[in-house]
């Protein structure tokens, strides 16, 4: 809701409440094929994303989320990964993220509107697009349409409401998608508003990765309802091959070296992300803990 | 500011953005001789408690805080609390958690203003008034004055713009006020706010504490700017004495058990903080252990 120089974040997601702006210059609006698309520079928080009148990113914040989505799946993983696939990635920061690891080879980016990369590449500068000599595939479809299509799988999206909704099936096509040690990394919602739909779905991948783990970790992102947003790290069972550890991948310990920076091509130093952070993000708080603790493998 | 039914948290502690909280129905509204006082029923985060317009507590998040401010600084020490002294706890939420620990005799309460627990008595039953057979001494003055008469010291409070400034002979009052290992514990800040401020507090700290420790840790909270917020956790140098380790003490180990419930006094389980919450809450994000870095002894 835009009034007065203001900027409130309401949706049916988080009712009677709602993170407030002030707006300096509206930079860019318009109607894609899928949804309204709205780029504003704000007093606090740096330029701002809009889809369908909700944040998706803030130059202030966006790299506390898209470090810990990328890094915490890649540095858990036991073997390197080669290659990796984006599920809505459009805004370009997960690809930014995983231009840090040299040995990745093939990035998949399967994302339902081409108007958001290029809104993110002319707005948000901080979000580099460096291809670093790899390969990069982008695929302009839906994702439900992507999965029956190329490797049969499925993510929630930040704007829930928008989603089409969490079913089994795809999950089983993101699972069998995977090798036996990998991840599936999916945005997991806010454990102060959100517990229901974090259970549901972590029950439903806790079916789905038999003898693997799924497990939630956290981050902060004030530009976030709440300000508090989680990731399900789900890890399919490991094949016992040479070198591979027992039992179901822990997901609490960093594996791989923290990536560092890309100064050629203007990724700098992670900003968010350490080892030390990433095993601290798996404590939940006791609530948190009580509510889940049953669908959880590791927390 | 309220606005049609809405109520939207701004300060110029933040300027340029804000929480934005539907109302049910405003309950209570007044002024004390230091403050404007309201509390109003929210649509999402239960009754809130607004001093001079800032949120001060929610029924929804209120645990978050003060379970994180009680029981750090308790579980941290080597030897049991049995004095504790509560800076500007009106509200009551701390108490309460401090009557979670048996060993704990006396229970000193510095309140600058008597409506705040008048108000959150009547508003606020989560927040409960055990004495637990302790003597609890409560004494409605100016921390500013209480430091000066009783124990020269002060700290600072949510409401940072309307707080003296932060000097030092009111932490060195403080100082002097705790035995050898002993612990002084405020407010301080948001990471993603106020980075400047945290660093000057712990600078000017570090320069009380000598051969002491102080760090920083964090905790998630809704209802506060960024959703973030954090507190100095500052440790006097050990005396040396039996029993006691070298060196500066290290808040991130717990060393006490955690408190349980007091059912008879309507003191439930704990809801967020947790040993294991407890040593997390110390894993700062890099943007934040680089501005800190030179000024916190643990991290």
């Amino acid at each position: 809701m835009i009034n007065a120089g203001w900027y409130t974040e309401l949706s049916p997601m988080w009712p009677g409440q709602g993170l407030t702006l002030k707006i300096k210059e509206i930079l860019y609006r318009a109607k894609s094929d899928f949804q309204d698309v709205c780029v504003f520079e704000s007093e606090s928080m740096g330029t701002v994303l809009l889809l369908d009148g909700v944040i998706q990113c803030t130059d202030r914040d966006e790299f506390s989320y898209q470090e810990m989505i990328a890094h915490i799946p890649m540095c858990s993983l036991e073997r390197p990964a080669k290659k990796v696939l984006v599920v809505g990635g459009g805004d370009g920061g997960v690809l930014r993220e995983l231009a840090r690891y040299p040995y990745v080879e093939e990035i998949h980016m399967a994302e339902i509107d081409r108007m958001v990369p290029e809104v993110s590449k002319r707005f948000f500068p901080e979000v580099v697009w460096p291809a670093n000599g790899r390969r990069i595939e982008w695929t302009y479809i839906h994702t439900y349409i992507y999965i029956h299509t190329f490797i049969h799988s499925t993510s929630s999206s930040r704007n829930s409401q928008r989603a089409l909704p969490i079913k089994t099936p795809f999950f089983e096509a993101l699972h069998r998608a995977v090798r036996p040690g990998g991840i599936v990394c999916t945005q997991a919602e806010s454990l102060w508003l959100h517990l229901d739909i974090i259970k549901a779905l972590a029950d439903m991948c806790t079916e789905v990765f038999q003898g693997g783990s799924v497990s939630y970790a956290t981050t902060t992102i004030p530009s976030y309802p709440s300000g508090q947003i989680g990731m399900l790290v789900c890890a399919k069972a490991r094949s016992g091959a040479e070198g591979e550890g027992d039992g179901p991948l822990d997901p609490r310990i960093a594996r791989q070296q923290e990536p560092g920076p890309l100064p050629a091509l203007g990724v700098g130093e992670l900003r968010y992300y350490s080892h030390e952070v990433h095993s601290a993000a798996f404590a939940l708080p006791v609530f948190a803990k009580k509510a889940l603790g049953g669908c959880l493998t590791f927390q």
